[in-house]
């Protein structure tokens, strides 16, 4: 644990709603210090100008670069300058937990309360959303056992099932799976394949859906597979979409805690930006809006991935655009796009860091094109070196970039002051002529104009090539009327290719799209690029190996900096 | 939705703890009208004299004979005895609620509160148990990859690994399945099994153990397969157990919701005393007995299943016994065995009623092996003539078999004023000299011999076959330090025997052993007999096909009256 925790007393969950205006009648308590927000509470008058402020990064290391320290530093820097602010984070998984890169709290001083709670079952929302996508999966095959008609269409094709099961977990062994065998009460056999619970169309439903009447429907759209005759089966012909939504009565609701300096925070469905689209949910950053003046909300990974589908799905879904975008960068990242080795990218290096500027520079065109203010938020390390930072932020104004030293994890809200002071200016300055969408593509575009545009301005490729396969899914997809759809991409938060061992500011490249998945209830194509996978695996040494639950109750081995 | 829950007005829970003298600081709020209770709790002094009640039931229909509906009833009617009593049930699983037998929370005005909550995500104690269990599948499986030795261990052998997977679902497709497939990178294939989570290791422990210290050595004692060596490997060889622990913090907090008329009901752990040894926890039992004059709690299914593992298995680890059985007996079940076609055993059938009486009989005999006094609870349903219950009356009258009619589901702790006073009366009456325990066998008694006893003693069986596997399981489990456990037995409720079709007092028959499987942290040796699964399917038209989610948050269908 770190001091600040030690020393911490956290507000009574009630005080904390209160600080949003959030009547105590919204709430239903989740054990000490959480609780979830009744969907009334969005009916509420709006309260706050409900600026959005989106944190992303540059493309990380494989440690992360502390985006989530930074956002928590950052709503606590802006509290202590008396502005009224929501912060809106995504759930943690507990694959990374239990992974490489343990808890997804934040930090330091600059984390979530109560941190274990939230790293491990939280309020239960991607149990339930497990438990609704593996609702959906048992009533797929209890349908072709009994070969039974999908509502109004002939029964399912069992070679042509699209829907795999899903666990929160990082468990490589169920990637590829042969189910069904035995004898034949035990099923039909087939290949079947388990997502992590994050990218499960489910989760991104749960973070797309307005209302629960929205939920269900979205729920019911979702395509599962193809009939025996050819029909698109959904998940509503196989009866599944009511009992999913009643699971998920609760997981729809945004879950609220606080910083660790007592700050409102709204914790909500939507990890792996990588992977899935990656963005905490539509409600909770509505909740946010119409409660506080200022929303500081999470693009994760790299502002390639997070960024990306936050701006042309999440906003284009929601209806709603951020006044400033917040690009962290550390030494170490930069080092590392410079050209230094991953494991010695923490040693000073000053070439490296001056190459390095080249991959942020590529974030920074991407934020004009964009038309998004930018303030870079240099998140402080321990054993960050003075003179390393100060060219960085020589660096930067040369370059007449606004920027900030974020010192979040060693001294909490007073360590952010500068950004969040950055950030409110920059903010406030559009308060009379906000910026306006612009989206990386057009819903009208072809399916594969969508992920050109994508892979050329954002990732600054040249081209984009589809596999075979894809091709394929492609003429399988807009059959199914998935043409219009935005493109939601799964690709590594390592490289802006899709080869994670690429870093820096490529140029010339292409990107490889080798399959396309349609998740018509949550309104998107998936585009899986490189070796991208959608369940990830354990390293050798696992994070588990060093969680214990201490004799106090608290538990060791979940932060990132507690042991 | 019955017309009690439409017009009930639900306690404050802290009023409901207070009822049992359980201090609000003990209380951990879990949404409206759910806490958990702190462990701390059960070092109050003692409060009541903690008579315990054990309701069970003759063999059933497939629909079930509402055992839950009348120790509900019955805890509300002694409460309107002005007795202190505190109702210990099992946690309903999705697998039922999903498919044939909807809700576990009783029915009628006879039910638990906040009933959709219990049915569906409670607290989220099976999710817990569901991650745990699968963290230490994805560790195995991460191990066998790596090919790293298990603490002292030498490697996993992977075609040794005894430890499934588990899911809270009815799905037949993952009860034989193949994992690993794909590339080198996606692990070692190799054949594996899904169990339903109220089948997992890691229940059974969360429902026997004393501690968060007696929580983690049984963890740590899980056998999970056998090295390249030779060597049996164990979850702490893994290093597994510690994370799976800090896993199940809250799991381990014992649960209080109230019942439709307000009273404390403690409903923890333990479902499918089919295929597990299915008892509520042994935690909650303790503060029920520390803090009550009676607990009435639930040996699921049939006697000779959840009942024989109550007294055998749970009460030898607690070190308590009942004062008083209640057996649940409803006419159509008895008509059953009078061998009516369960399709037709709600029709009047005075014949195959009395044949029925067979059946009750040997449960009787049963119960005055065990030494302990019985009520029967006649379970009264609507279509119910009252010239049948006058006949099964008369005929208990005659055979001098205590009992009473249960009216809870109709007309709620009323309906069970009768039933509540013959069960206060002999309870009361043994307070000088309780009944002491008597077990169907000896630890020290060969695991056969144990299998043998219950068969002989419970089922009336005259004797036990071990398959050639079974016997080579034998073999192993005893070298294995196995041979000194309690059995818990895996047998169809729907019969005395093996075979789920035998209806009545079958005499003369052999109950078959196929497997055996070893639960070293549970403390157990699990028997499969017949052909139970310890994966069950979904049947043709699952009850999922019902549940659906109202505008006003109530969700329809998760219960069997609510429709």
């Amino acid at each position: 644990m770190s001091s600040s925790n030690r020393t911490f007393s956290p507000q009574r969950i009630q005080d904390v709603a209160s600080e949003l205006g959030i009547a105590e009648e919204h709430l239903e308590i989740y054990g000490r210090g959480k609780a979830k927000v009744d969907l009334a509470a969005l009916t509420d008058a709006p309260r706050g100008a409900g600026r959005v402020v989106l944190v992303s990064a540059i493309n990380p290391t494989p440690a992360g670069e502390g985006k989530t320290t930074t956002s928590v530093g950052l709503a606590m820097g802006l509290r202590r300058l008396d502005k009224r602010v929501a912060l809106c984070l995504r759930e943690p998984s507990l694959g990374p937990v239990f992974g490489v890169k343990g808890g997804g709290t934040g930090g330091g001083r600059a984390t979530l309360v109560p941190s274990d709670d939230i790293n491990l079952h939280f309020t239960g929302d991607l149990h339930a959303i497990t438990t609704a996508h593996n609702l959906l999966s048992a009533m797929i095959d209890n349908a072709c056992h009994f070969g039974v008609h999908c509502g109004p269409k002939d029964p399912l094709d069992p070679r042509r099932i699209t829907w795999g099961r899903a666990l929160d977990m990082n468990d490589r062994a169920l990637r590829n799976v042969v189910l069904g065998l035995g004898r034949k009460t035990d099923g039909v056999p087939r290949q079947d394949r388990f997502d992590i619970t994050a990218a499960s169309e489910v989760m991104a439903i749960v973070a797309l859906a307005s209302s629960y009447e929205d939920l269900e429907q979205r729920l019911g759209r979702i395509v599962v597979g193809t009939s025996l005759g050819g029909a698109p089966v959904t998940a509503a012909d196989v009866g599944a979409a009511s009992a999913m939504t009643a699971l998920l009565r609760d997981a729809l609701k945004p879950n609220l805690v606080q910083t660790a300096e007592g700050g409102p925070a709204l914790v909500h469905a939507g990890p792996f930006a990588n992977i899935a689209h990656g963005c905490s949910s539509i409600l909770a950053t509505r909740l946010g809006i119409t409660h506080a003046d200022f929303v500081v909300t999470e693009g994760g990974f790299g502002f390639d991935l997070g960024g990306e589908k936050f701006l042309d799905i999440k906003c284009r879904a929601a209806g709603i655009w951020p006044r400033v975008l917040v690009l962290v960068a550390t030494l170490r990242a930069l080092k590392m796009h410079g050209g230094a080795p991953v494991k010695r990218a923490a040693e000073p290096d000053a070439e490296a860091l001056r190459r390095g500027f080249d991959h942020l520079a590529k974030h920074l065109e991407t934020a004009a094109f964009y038309g998004l203010p930018v303030v870079v938020a240099i998140n402080v390390f321990p054993n960050d070196t003075a003179e390393e930072l100060t060219l960085v932020e020589e660096a930067l104004r040369e370059r007449n970039v606004r920027m900030a030293r974020c010192e979040g994890f060693a001294r909490g809200g007073e360590g952010a002051l500068d950004l969040a002071e950055a950030v409110a200016q920059a903010a406030e300055a559009s308060d009379d002529a906000p910026p306006a969408p612009r989206f990386a593509y057009a819903l009208s575009d072809p399916l594969e104009e969508k992920i050109r545009k994508i892979a050329r301005v954002v990732y600054g490729a040249d081209d984009v090539t589809l596999s075979a396969g894809a091709e394929k899914d492609r003429a399988r997809l807009e059959a199914l009327g998935g043409a219009e759809l935005p493109v939601c991409m799964a690709k590594t938060q390592l490289s802006l290719t899709d080869d994670p061992a690429i870093h820096g500011r490529p140029r010339g490249f292409t990107v490889n799209v080798r399959e396309l998945r349609l998740s018509a209830g949550a309104g998107f194509v998936v585009a899986l690029t490189g070796e991208m996978m959608t369940m990830p695996g354990l390293p050798r040494e696992p994070a588990a190996l060093r969680v214990k639950l201490l004799p106090d109750g608290r538990i060791r081995g979940l932060m990132q900096n507690d042991d």
